[in-house]
C-alpha cells in the first residue's frame, strides 16, 4: 500500500468530506463518507455493554434502510458514549440535518459514529453548523478520501487505509477502506471505527456475510490492549456504480469479492496494530496443536494480552517462559511438557525444555519491527492467529494523560 | 504493622534461617522455616496449567504428611519452572537433603518452592551444599525470621511479613506470615508465595478451611497484572506449641483464630500489591449492586486488570469513563444507564451521567496512596472487592529487561 490513495483506488459514485468543526483544538475532527445513490449496508458493533449513543442510533437506522444507505459521518474529539438523552438526541439530530443537507432522504439513510473521549457531553451544534459546507465540499478525489482518514484519528499517530480490486464478469469492482484506532483495541465480535465504501452490486444478506467472515479473520484478531472499545464499528457500503453484474449466491464472484474484501480488512487491522498506543513491534501468534480452534484462540489472546509477553518483547528480551505461563493461564487444558516455543523464528522449547540458543542472536532478531511467535500445544489440531504489539513505557505515558 | 518483627511476633517452636546460596549474584536467595516439631499444614497452589516443579512435588508431600509437616524451603533466582525432569529431581533432591539434616525424618514432611525466571534449569548442587550451615544456624529470633521475609524477595522493593494473635481459651496463639510478590501477580484459586507459621494447635480440615476462606477474601482479590504465576503457593504450619487447647469445630475459638489469619493474609495481599512492579498508587475497587457477587467480582477484576484504567491511575487522570467501558467488556449484563461510579470519592458518574466536578481537586485526591473507585451497577445485589496499583513506566521498564 502507498503512502497516499490515487485515483484508480476510488470506487465510482461515492464522495468525501472532511473538515475542522471544533471538537478538536485545531486538527479535522468531522469526517463525512456519501454514497451518491443508495447502497446496500452492512455493519457490526462493539459488544461491549456500554455502547456509545452513535452505535444505538445507527443500529436502528441499518435495521430501516439497510438497501438504501446514503452516508457515514463521524466525528473524533468525543465518543458520544455514557451522554445520556443528550447523546442520543445529538446523534440522530446529526444525521437528521444531513439527510436534509444532501437531498430530501430519510434520516435512517445515516450511519453516525464518533471516537474520543467517554462520558463528556457532545458540543453537537460544532457538528450542525459545520455541515452545510461538509456537504458542499464534497469530492470523490483520494485527497478528500485522504482528509477523511485523517479526520477520525484519536491518538492513531498515522492515517489507515487500504484499497483492493477485483474482477465480477470482467469489470473492475473496487473496495476503499478506512480505519481508525490504537488504543481501547481489542475487538471481539466487533472492531474499531472501519468504513468500507465499494461500487460492487451485492444483496444485503451476503454483504452481511461476507462482512462478518472477514471481520472475524482480521480486526477480531487484533489486540493492543485487551479493551474491547464503547464505539467499535465496521460499515461497508456497495453502491453497485461499478457497472460489474450483481453478485447473487456464494458462487466465483462472491468469492472474488470476499477475498478482496478481506484484504482490505486484513491490512487496516494490521494497521491498527502496527501504530498500537507506544508500539514498537508488531508481533504475529500463531497458536497451533490446541484441543480446538476456540481453545487455539483464548490461548494466543492470553498471550497476546499478556503484559509480560508484551513488555519482554518491548525489551527485546527472549523471556519465553512468560509465553508458556501466559497459555497456562488461558482456561485451556493442555500438558505443557508436550509444547514447542519458537520466538522470533528460534525454538526456545521443545516438548516444555529450553533449547539452547544463542542469547544475543535472538535479541538481534527480536529488534525486527515483526516478531512472530508460535506455540505448538501438540495437544490436537486446534490453530489460531492473532496480531498484537509490545507495550512500552510510551503506552503508559498517552494514557497516563488522555484526558486532562 | 511495624518495619520489623519483635519477639513478640514470634510463634513458639518455629526456627528460622536464610542465606546466599549462589543463585542471585549477591543477595539473599535460600530461606528456611522450621517447626520444631510436627505440624498440621494446609496449602493452596496456582491454578496456571504450567505448574513449577516444587510445587507438584509439594503437593504429593502434603498429601502424605499433611498432619507431621517439619518445615518450608524456599529458594529465589529461579523458580525451577518447565525444567523438566531435573526440575522434579531437584525439588525432590532438595527435601530429601534437609530431611536427614533436619534429623531423621522423611522427606515429604518438607515443602519446597522456588521463585524466579522460568525455563532455566536450577543448579540445585548450590542449595543442597548450602543446607548443611542453613539447618545449623537456624534461630527462633526476630531478625532470622527477617532475613527469611528478604530472601524469598525477586523484583520486590521491600519484605512483607504480618504477625497477629488471638486468645484460645486464655492462651496467647501467634501467626506470623511472609510474602513475597510484585509481578505476575493475578492469584486466583491460588495465591502468590505466602508462608505462615502458627503456634495454634488445629486439626488439617479446619486448618485447610480457614486458609481457604483467608484466600479467597485477600490473596485472591489482588491483581498486579492479571498473569497468575506457575508458582503460585501459600501455606501455613500449625505446631500446637502455644499450649493452647486444641481447635475443634467452627466455634468461637475457630473464628477468633481465622479473623487473625485472615488479618495476616490480608496485610500481605496489600503489601504485595503496594509493592507491585512500577506501583505508586494502591486502588481499592468496590462494586456493588451487581447481579451476583461472581458477576461483581467479574467486574471488579476487569477494571482491576484494565491498562487503560491503570494508566489513567498513574497519571491522576479522573477518566472514570475507562472504568465503565472495562466494566462493560467485562461479560456481566448490566443496564450503563443505571449505574453510579465514585473515583477518589467524588461521585463522577451518575445513573450512566457524568457529573459535574471539580478537575484540579480530582486530581489532587488521586495523587494519594490509596485511591478508592465505588462502582454501583444498581443491578442487584452482588458485590465485591478487590486491590490494584497503578501501571507506570517504570513496570515497563521492569519488565522489558527481567532477564536479560
Amino acid at each position: 500500500m502507498s503512502a497516499v490513495a490515487s485515483a484508480s483506488d476510488m470506487p465510482r459514485g461515492f464522495t468525501f468530506a472532511a473538515t475542522h468543526c471544533g471538537l478538536k483544538k485545531t486538527k479535522l475532527d468531522l469526517a463525512l463518507i456519501v454514497s451518491e445513490t443508495p447502497a446496500t449496508a452492512a455493519a457490526m458493533f462493539t459488544t461491549n455493554r456500554v455502547k456509545a449513543a452513535p452505535l444505538i442510533v445507527s443500529q436502528s437506522h441499518l435495521r430501516k434502510s439497510r438497501t438504501k444507505m446514503r452516508a457515514i459521518i463521524v466525528n473524533s474529539g468525543n465518543a458520544n458514549c455514557v451522554t445520556g438523552p443528550d447523546g442520543y438526541a445529538a446523534s440522530a439530530a446529526t444525521a437528521k440535518k444531513l439527510a436534509r443537507e444532501l437531498g430530501p432522504m430519510d434520516a435512517s439513510q445515516i450511519l453516525v459514529n464518533s471516537t474520543g473521549v467517554i462520558g463528556v457531553p457532545l458540543r453537537v451544534e460544532k457538528i450542525l453548523d459545520a455541515l452545510p459546507e461538509l456537504v458542499r465540499f464534497r469530492r470523490a478525489d483520494a485527497a478528500a478520501f485522504e482528509e477523511v482518514t485523517r479526520a477520525i484519528m484519536t491518538t492513531d499517530t498515522r492515517p489507515k487505509w487500504a484499497a483492493a480490486k477485483c474482477r465480477i464478469g470482467g469489470k473492475v469492482v473496487k473496495i476503499l477502506g478506512c480505519a481508525k484506532g490504537s488504543g481501547m483495541i481489542s475487538p471481539n465480535m466487533a472492531t474499531m471505527l472501519a468504513f468500507l465504501s465499494t461500487d460492487a452490486a451485492i444483496g444485503t444478506a451476503l454483504l452481511s456475510h461476507a462482512l462478518r467472515v472477514a471481520t472475524r479473520k482480521t480486526f477480531n484478531c487484533i489486540t493492543v490492549d485487551g479493551a474491547t472499545s464503547t464505539n467499535d464499528m465496521v460499515a461497508v457500503l456497495a453502491n453497485g456504480q461499478s457497472g460489474a453484474r450483481k453478485i447473487t449466491g456464494q458462487g466465483s464472484d462472491y468469492k472474488n469479492f470476499s477475498a478482496a474484501l478481506e484484504s482490505v480488512c486484513k491490512s487496516l487491522a494490521l494497521q491498527i496494530v502496527t501504530d498500537g498506543e507506544g508500539a514498537q513491534h508488531v508481533i504475529e501468534i500463531e497458536v497451533r496443536g490446541a484441543p480446538s480452534d476456540r481453545a487455539a484462540a483464548s490461548v494466543a489472546r492470553t498471550i497476546a494480552n499478556s503484559s509480560l509477553v508484551k513488555t519482554a518483547l518491548a525489551g527485546a528480551d527472549p523471556n519465553w517462559g512468560r509465553i508458556l505461563a501466559a497459555a497456562g493461564r488461558s482456561g485451556v487444558k493442555f500438558n505443557f511438557e508436550r509444547a514447542d516455543i519458537w520466538l522470533a523464528g528460534i525454538l526456545m522449547c521443545r516438548r516444555g525444555l529450553e533449547q539452547s540458543f544463542d542469547e544475543r542472536v535472538a535479541h538481534g532478531k527480536m529488534l525486527a519491527k515483526n516478531v512472530p511467535i508460535v506455540v505448538d500445544l501438540r495437544s490436537g489440531r486446534g490453530k489460531a492467529r492473532m496480531w498484537t504489539c509490545d507495550f512500552t513505557a510510551e503506552y503508559v505515558r498517552i494514557n497516563a494523560s488522555y484526558r486532562t
